[in-house]
């Protein structure tokens, strides 16, 4: 007889609690939006709860927060939550379905550009748009690996009905990896490197 | 102010419980492992509690099963629980590390090749080594798609420190999509496809 576990929680940090209580009911534009994405990002650093990365879903057309998310790869053992993932996981139970797309029109915000996992994330959740903020070399200068992702995943993405847009207030989502790195934050690196995101 | 999830909660299926609890203590070989995961897939199709994707963690030197996964897509509303994803997250719980290769190692059995997001999730798992059964073209041959991956994507995490057996007990992992597609089962399609896994 084998003991392994059944079940699994992921739950948002304490702060996110709080924070999100301070978030207005809409998010006009593109900017407001990455922009919210950026700052999961800085707090998880600050408040010390994760990796740099903070994501967040968005319905496009009331720009209404659907699902926030962080990295919490250490704090839950778990290699699967890259901020992405997290965002997309809470957004199913938000919308209640697991694609996003039989129920209307949603985007994610990812403060870097996804990695491999993250992609394919994207890709099923049935968010009809994917932004992004740092480029995949910005994650990498300071030390995450995105993996082997296809040369042209924008146009991957693109070619299934997700449009991609990137560089969206890159600078402000450089800073914060670049204040991870300069805090010495762990590069959580399997071996050869784990993902970003 | 917004209202948004602030937690998740995965669960295996009922029957794994009862299943879990008749299993080995040490599976032996190659072919033992491999047939759990198409075990874990051929259940959640006969039980009707999900998708015909199976996947298992081993640790390489003693056999013991250290966590199972199974698609959990549809009923809990997830795009991101696929069997590698499932058994992933449960096998951190159950070493107590988000890097399986910090502590010993472990090996991913998956009845069906990786989609994209998967590929990535074994690669920062930790896993040393990923066991397939069925091929990427026999997921699609029952509509399924495995999303954007490097042509090489056996190679690519070879790179990276991770070894990839192919055609693993392929015919009965076959059997298995087969099955499913006979009995009418879900294709849950977003668009333009969904992930198999």
């Amino acid at each position: 007889m084998s003991i392994v576990p059944t079940h699994f929680g992921l739950h948002l940090p304490n702060w996110t609690l709080h924070w999100l209580s301070r978030q207005p009911t809409r998010f006009a534009d593109v900017e407001a939006r990455m922009r919210t994405a950026i700052v999961l990002a800085r707090e998880n650093v600050q408040q010390g709860t994760g990796g740099p990365f903070g994501a967040a879903v968005f319905d496009a057309k009331t720009g209404r927060l659907v699902a926030a998310g962080v990295n919490l790869v250490v704090s839950h053992q778990s290699a699967v939550l890259h901020a992405e993932v997290v965002a997309i996981a809470l957004a199913g139970q938000a919308i209640g379905t697991h694609d996003l797309a039989a129920a209307g029109h949603y985007e994610l915000y990812a403060s870097t550009e996804p990695c491999t996992m993250c992609l394919g994330a994207s890709l099923w959740s049935g968010v009809r748009a994917l932004y992004c903020g740092a480029r995949d070399e910005d994650a990498r200068a300071i030390g995450f690996d995105e993996g082997p992702k296809p040369a042209d995943w924008p146009g991957e993405l693109r070619n299934r009905g997700v449009q991609v847009v990137q560089d969206v207030l890159r600078e402000e989502a450089i800073a914060v990896l670049q204040d991870y790195a300069a805090r010495g934050g762990r590069i959580y690196n399997g071996r050869m490197g784990e993902g970003a995101g």
